[in-house]
């Protein structure tokens, strides 16, 4: 597969200028020279072009961050979990972080037992929104606690399982891209869940007895 | 509890010149007036004040659309599913739509057996979302959907089951501002879960009996 720049923009959606773009900024490698002011792009540059896309229009992610991330991606270390770490610190939000690990995110994993670092950016994120969580008056309740945990637990065991360990490039990219991209088709799918279960009450546990009023 | 601007300001955090800007806005109801430029304000205030400063900080929603939730909490309906729909269709991220249901997440959801309005914006999401993975060749696999739908799930009986039904404006209040609040938390642990994991693999179907290379 070989094509000029209007094709690849044809075939990715993207505009030629913003392709010309991500050249300049070489978020992009340049095409094969084949004149002095043409050149050819090929399906790498087509995959490039998508995960660009992928990463800033579905995850959001400032044009910055993503270049760190395709140089995490394309200087692809073995998937650590010293990588993993670095991968997960290097994606949005970003979050307050103080010297010392934040004590009740830390309190919380140590409680369920996992091995983090105790660095990690993702201790701050768990911080921060338990802070907010509890600030708004709907402090997160221990059956709510362990709920998410085993979840998040289930959810990660796939993410990991998926991983493909012979190519380690391949490895971080898809624990980079894996991460951000995974994450609104599990919230999307939290919120299809929670109209469901509304819906759908379970026999058990949902009303009170039809107790009018107190 | 009544207190001045001055002390809502360092009770919240909020600098006085945002809170009057709040109080411009209608975003925060007008205290009790005691004199013609001094007003006093309660721990009413001071719970609105928390519960915006989450939505923009952490739930990072725009002014406007944090305008809107509130507007829903204020006029409270009913906690019905049309009620859930309603308040998942006024959140972030703002999405493509198109007028029929989008047709591969609407077969997801049918797969699973999960009944919710064709015209939610969450399965607009969910196509989104699904459109993003296969584009950078990292497709759902049916383990994964597996994973992430029976993880969603547990999250929102948990979710739905915390939902304080006496109380409809309440109720929606929990709704709005738990799927919101409570996404970053779940978005953290999912973090940390892939670092444990990564960390300490279980015994079972992690190594391919160390097959060195094809």
């Amino acid at each position: 597969m070989s094509m000029r720049i209007s094709e690849l923009s044809r075939e990715t959606g993207v505009p030629v200028a913003t392709i010309k773009f991500y050249l300049r900024e070489r978020l992009l490698p340049a095409g094969r020279a084949t004149a002095a002011t043409q050149a050819q792009y090929d399906g790498e540059h087509v995959a490039r072009l998508r995960l660009i896309r992928a990463l800033t229009d579905v995850g959001q992610i400032p044009l910055a961050t993503v270049r760190w991330l395709l140089d995490i991606v394309d200087n692809g270390a073995a998937a650590t979990p010293e990588a993993v770490g670095a991968a997960h610190d290097s994606l949005p939000p970003v979050v307050p972080h103080g010297d010392e690990p934040p004590a009740r995110a830390l309190r919380v994993v140590e409680d369920l037992g996992w091995a983090v670092a105790p660095a990690s950016t993702a201790l701050w994120q768990l911080e921060t929104a338990l802070a907010a969580v509890e600030d708004v008056g709907l402090p997160l309740s221990p059956a709510r606690l362990a709920a998410y945990a085993g979840a998040a637990l289930d959810v990660a065991r796939v993410d990991v399982a998926d991983v493909p360990t012979a190519d380690p490039q391949e490895a971080v990219r898809y624990v980079v891209v894996g991460t951000v991209l995974y994450e609104p088709v599990l919230l999307a799918l939290r919120r299809l869940a929670q109209q469901h279960v509304f819906t759908s009450p379970p026999g058990n546990g949902q009303g009170n007895d039809e107790d009018p009023r107190p």
